[in-house]
């Protein structure tokens, strides 16, 4: 194992949170609202501990490989939460460390439960960091799913290898710089793009900036306690919505229809059926919350949105849909599982996982009816390898032992049972909000240290797509 | 398809059926409580119609090959169902023959869910029959499983062809008529020894053997309305434990043991699993509901008898485990979806199935780390082969599917989200009670008449091991 190469690049890292942290502090020194210091010395941590680390591993040489890929990710992610919390701790306005960390963890892993009260009493400082946390965090995870797992083959995202933009050279580190930049492009454009919209309806700067920065990470974070309620607004709703779903899309396909080649997202298959799923569930939605609306427009506006929310994990909210009919309450807790689809910054099992489940479960049926035939699954018309399918399945399994293992944890903490199973799953698929006392309307301030540190946990393993830390919390990685 | 021959077994299967009501009908003459014309229509109408089918179909030849054998399966045990309920019905005691064929249905499938909201004032005969649809059901699900299944490559259960006893032919019927002596040899001769137990305990022949017969079917319908509890006698508590975990055990080892090899009960895997997952549910329940009881002794007793019960998926209850602790009823929960060994007359997605599964994610983890070594998965000291591994996560992906599909109707039904989520669970892997309003200390009578038809679906989709009845399901199936 290269340590000083991981180190190398955990200590860029470090560096970049802490230029990354100039963003707030500007913000804080023209709002004067007391969060100055925080973030000097949030900054100051950030790059003295990002240089000494540089200084000891300079010279990493070599390249950066299997083993060293899954822990460099996981450090990554994990240092970024520790680092990242230190403002928010140093403001005084987060009760410990830990409560920090959580809503850092929140932010990186675009999740965006939240252990704040009152949301609205934050300095303008710390309200644009929350939301920069999980730009930050949706710009690492779009390199990562499109640009590092599928080599590392991990969950499957071998499928996407042929999907990635940029030069196909399978050495790891110019195909990063190559592809990150691209991506990054259109990041960043769709967040300007969305920061406009919001400021032409109205919205002030910053509060457009921060929403636009949680949207475009799918992450959920917003400076109003009533989230994008606080607007009620058609038109904010109509746009979040939008971009909501172009978050939860792949980015190689934004990438592909920038450069001319619009008919590639009709012929995704992963892109049919996440839309398909998001006008399914809507119209199932609607019909069972008939009751509840006055008009189809108001319906159409307010499920929509809520939609759009949990199926990308976003985690935004116009309504408390705690007071929805159970079978919508349900429906949203399948949608959370979902996710969006692979190489977006949607969390969940992903649109594509899901699909080449289903299909692996029916050729069984097949089988069975022509014992002899040979029935190979497919996906955007290719054949899917044996390695894949097993990856996949491997995937799901792990993702349901940690959900069975982390909702029995919390259940020992005290909560109740909706709480316990559906705060699990919101954190694991990155959502947010979850049901009953962590629902849309409540927070996760009351829950026990170690279920929050527990949480946390749950954050990262859904985030990096499940293998990235548990291979690295396995005794085969460390063997030798 | 030869639909003359599945016509000719299933003419037969009524013909047993309506021969086994014999049995209650001499029992309601012994006590005359008025249930005696019911099992006369009864009778009557199996025979008739067994008869009939039998005329029609009397020279039925050709062998009984894979189509013929998931269509027999699934129509012999909804057959059973809707003949098994004309006593129920007739008797008056159930509102509608639905109601009465859901509990027929919850008998032949060994669930144990119940619509009667007052089980002792029903006349013996019926109790009786109640607990005789149990047993001859759980006689059918040992053939089934240990004989037929393995050679229709349901599930994975393939990987039992070399455990079964009997000669090693091929061909299907002759080594059905074997291995169905043999087995069934050894399910009376347990069920004749916990009659002998219970009633050296003191419990009167009725009633022993009416408990007799659901123990070793997994079953759980007693003829007492507080189940065992009604007893409060840790003597009975402990016998029926013990049967209980017999009957969850996979009869092929039974049947080795008897033939003097003790040692195939250690060296099975799955065995060792399952006592595994047992005594650990234990320890984990004993100390999680330490303040409920006085002594070590009293927490043992309850403990064990209800681990045992929702582990193999029988039912019965000595307690309300609704008064548990969450994290508790977490762990009954998961432990309903383990269910019994393959092979035993316990339902569940199976301890082998679920261990072969762990396996299967533990080698992706390996893989990612050394991605050139080839691991394979063993179990039982032989690896499983592709086909079998294949089969297994079918299985688990169409259990899930089956159950989202199913709680989301529950939840449209206007059901809570337990009672919605616990109920399907509850017969899908064929227990009983759920939990909330399904709990061991209620019923199934309030749920919706569509709702109780959708869990019929369910109690029979988890029995025949999902594929049987989703095959026949499947247009593949009927396509020529």
């Amino acid at each position: 194992m290269n340590i000083r190469l991981v180190l190398n690049l955990l200590s860029r890292g470090l560096i970049f949170i802490g230029i990354a942290m100039f963003f707030p502090l500007a913000v804080s020194w023209f709002y004067h609202d007391g969060d100055f210091p925080a973030f000097v010395i949030g900054i100051v941590c950030c790059l003295i501990a990002g240089f000494i680390m540089l200084l000891f591993c300079r010279r990493s040489k070599g390249e950066l490989r299997n083993r060293e890929g899954f822990l460099f990710v996981t450090l990554a992610w994990t240092l970024a939460g520790l680092f990242g919390a230190i403002p928010f701790r140093i403001s005084g306005y987060f009760p410990s460390y830990l409560d920090a960390f959580f809503e850092t963890i929140s932010g990186f892993t675009t999740t965006g439960a939240s252990v704040l009260i009152d949301i609205e009493a934050l300095p303008h400082g710390l309200l644009l960091w929350r939301s920069m946390t999980q730009w930050i965090g949706g710009m690492g995870i779009i390199v990562l799913t499109i640009a590092i797992l599928p080599f590392l083959g991990v969950g499957g995202m071998q499928i996407f290898k042929a999907e990635s933009p940029g030069p196909t050279i399978d050495k790891l580190r110019p195909r990063i710089n190559e592809t990150a930049k691209l991506l990054w492009g259109i990041y960043v454009s769709f967040t300007l793009l969305e920061i406009l919209l919001l400021g032409v309806g109205g919205m002030s700067l910053f509060e457009s900036s921060c929403h636009a920065f949680s949207t475009l990470a799918t992450g959920g974070f917003s400076p109003r306690n009533a989230s994008i309620a606080a607007y009620n607004s058609p038109y904010f709703d109509a746009v979040i919505t939008v971009f909501m779903l172009i978050a939860g899309t792949n980015f190689a396909l934004h990438y592909a229809a920038l450069r001319g080649n619009v008919r590639r997202y009709i012929r995704s298959q992963e892109f049919r059926l996440y839309i398909s799923i998001f006008i399914g569930a809507c119209l199932l939605l609607m019909w069972n919350t008939r009751h509840l609306y006055d008009s189809i427009a108001g319906s159409i506006r307010f499920v929509t949105f809520q939609t759009a929310s949990i199926l990308t994990t976003t985690g935004f909210a116009t309504h408390d849909f705690g007071i929805w009919p159970i079978a919508s309450q349900l429906i949203l807790l399948f949608l959370m599982v979902i996710g969006g689809c692979a190489g977006s910054t949607g969390g969940g099992m992903k649109v594509m996982r899901l699909g080449i489940l289903v299909k692996y479960a029916h050729r069984e049926i097949k089988k069975l009816v022509h014992p002899n035939a040979v029935v190979s699954i497919k996906w955007d018309t290719n054949p899917v390898s044996a390695e894949v399918l097993q990856a996949i399945v491997g995937f799901a399994i792990f993702f349901i032992l940690v959900f069975v293992v982390s909702s029995l944890v919390m259940g020992m903490l005290g909560l109740d049972l909706v709480t316990s199973t559906s705060a699990v799953i919101a954190c694991m698929s990155n959502i947010g909000p979850g049901l009953a006392s962590v629902g849309p309307s409540a927070n996760f301030a009351h829950i026990p240290d170690l279920g929050k540190a527990l949480l946390c946990f749950c954050m990262l393993v859904g985030r990096l797509e499940v293998y990235t830390v548990l291979v690295v919390l396995s005794p085969v990685f460390w063997r030798r």
